[in-house]
């Protein structure tokens, strides 16, 4: 099964204390779907970038098999994202956000995207991920994430849009500000009240959360000792988590822990290097071996 | 197999954010023994008390069957902890130390005390572990804990101390505290180069993680919507944790997994109410059957 991603394709200029990228790769649907594309050919891509995009990036989203039929080029200049982490890898000190042509996104799809069954709404504004969701038919699973700018300043759009899909991907800090609980699993409970089906928090360092009205899963983060730079794990999650699920088309719970492990593997190695310069040389082998090693540390 | 363990029992005024209670039973060696006697009877106590420890605490210990033969009553007043608890609940304020009778406290294990093998050092001054490791014989398993008071006034002997043990169990603050490093992994092998076979390094909420030179560990929390009191969730770990050991007498990886896991559970019981309360009617089969929780919890 295919999938489609409706987010942003950025340059980003990145800092952590281990060193620091200019205008590299960037954006939350470029992280997905290069995450999906280990699993399922075809991602199909929707997002704008300027005429200020090196080909190189579109030459790479292609030699991942990533469908850029909905990837409009507009003439100014791409999203610019410049941050900074601390020795506190979880939390990211946004700099400088340069919108650009992601100002005025309003996303298109293509008629061949509409059938798709699976659908990912990065981070952007609600208002948009409704109107992502008008234009598809058919969804088998629809799964969306926020950030904390959306919570602030669009709320009730965005629980309309929460709504609507069957999972809703979130951070831990978010999922608070969300629902104004400081446990984490009152705060799921609560986002579950809204209506998705499922909830899964991302704790970061300390892996993820998944809870349905009747299940509960948890996963550790892989255990790595250094962290290059954290841009992108979110995402990347996410597209590891589609990416399997639309490989497999199997939505049970255990398939669904499957996933949440793949994802959780796909963001581990996204943060071993900048950008996604530690997903040029992935193989699938890495994936299946370190996903085995997560197996191995959590049985008992 | 019986188990000594060495450290405080104490009188507790405790304030979170639902409620407080006033010289509630406490102590490391307390929590720490009574999680044992769920699954080992005779647990051997060492400790101090004064002429102003009631005897129902007495009573409640003996009727866990817990060996008092090493609890001395001196003249003065019990070790008095007085502390509060924020929305950050894995954070403990303290508002005094009353050290008391405990003070002048130098471990005696009794003569039926010394060939025990399995010995728990709680989180006492690592001159008095020391002295502890030099009175027993024959020992087949030694696990320390420490605070943050021990590592920055008595590290060169806390540092000798884990030198001579076989795990060493402390919380994730605790673990960078005394390595300097900000990632747990990397805390943990520095750890691990100080000499014990084995870390285990405790998360609060977010559950705990076991690291040798070759294994690798990671346990969750158990969910829980409401913590009403997380005092002594920690020494409740690490008494599931040998008690567990001590009745199977098997230190295998995978018994050491279950055991960390029985550990955990003992601790989420634990938080469920104030001081010791919640133990009073805890049954080995609530135990068994969040055990089976877990389990599930962590399937894929």
């Amino acid at each position: 099964m295919s999938i489609v991603v409706i987010g942003s394709v950025a340059l980003d200029s990145v800092e952590t204390p281990v060193g620091k990228v200019e205008n590299a790769l960037g954006g939350s649907a470029t992280f997905f779907s290069v995450a999906a594309s280990f699993f399922t050919k075809g991602v199909k891509l929707v997002g704008v970038v300027g005429d200020d995009f090196p080909q190189e990036h579109v030459d790479f989203l292609r030699g991942r098999e990533v469908d850029l039929a909905g990837l409009e080029r507009v003439s100014g200049k791409t999203f610019h994202w410049s941050g900074r982490y601390g020795d506190n890898l979880n939390v990211a000190e946004t700099l400088s956000t340069e919108l650009n042509v992601f100002e005025s996104f309003q996303p298109k799809l293509p008629e061949s995207y509409r059938d798709t069954q699976y659908v990912f709404l990065a981070n952007i504004n609600p208002e948009l991920q409704m109107d992502v969701l008008r234009q598809v038919r058919n969804t088998k699973l629809v799964v969306c994430d926020t950030m904390n700018l959306w919570i602030s300043e669009r709320k009730a759009e965005l629980l309309e849009t929460i709504k609507q899909v069957d999972i809703f991907v979130l951070n831990d800090a978010e999922a608070c500000q969300l629902t104004g609980e400081s446990s984490l699993n009152k705060a799921a409970k609560r986002l579950l009240d809204y209506g998705p089906e499922r909830v899964i928090i991302k704790k970061g360092e300390h892996g993820s959360a998944s809870f349905t009205r009747t299940s509960y899963f948890s996963s550790p983060a892989y255990p790595l000792e250094d962290i290059f730079d954290p841009t992108g794990a979110g995402d990347t999650f996410a597209g590891g988590f589609m990416g399997y699920l639309a490989s497999t088309d199997d939505l049970s719970e255990s398939n669904i822990r499957k996933a949440i492990v793949y994802g959780t593997v796909l963001a581990s190695f996204d943060v071993e290097d900048f950008s996604l310069n530690r997903q040029r040389s992935l193989t699938r082998d890495e994936i299946e071996s370190r996903f085995a090693e997560m197996r191995a540390m959590t049985q008992f």
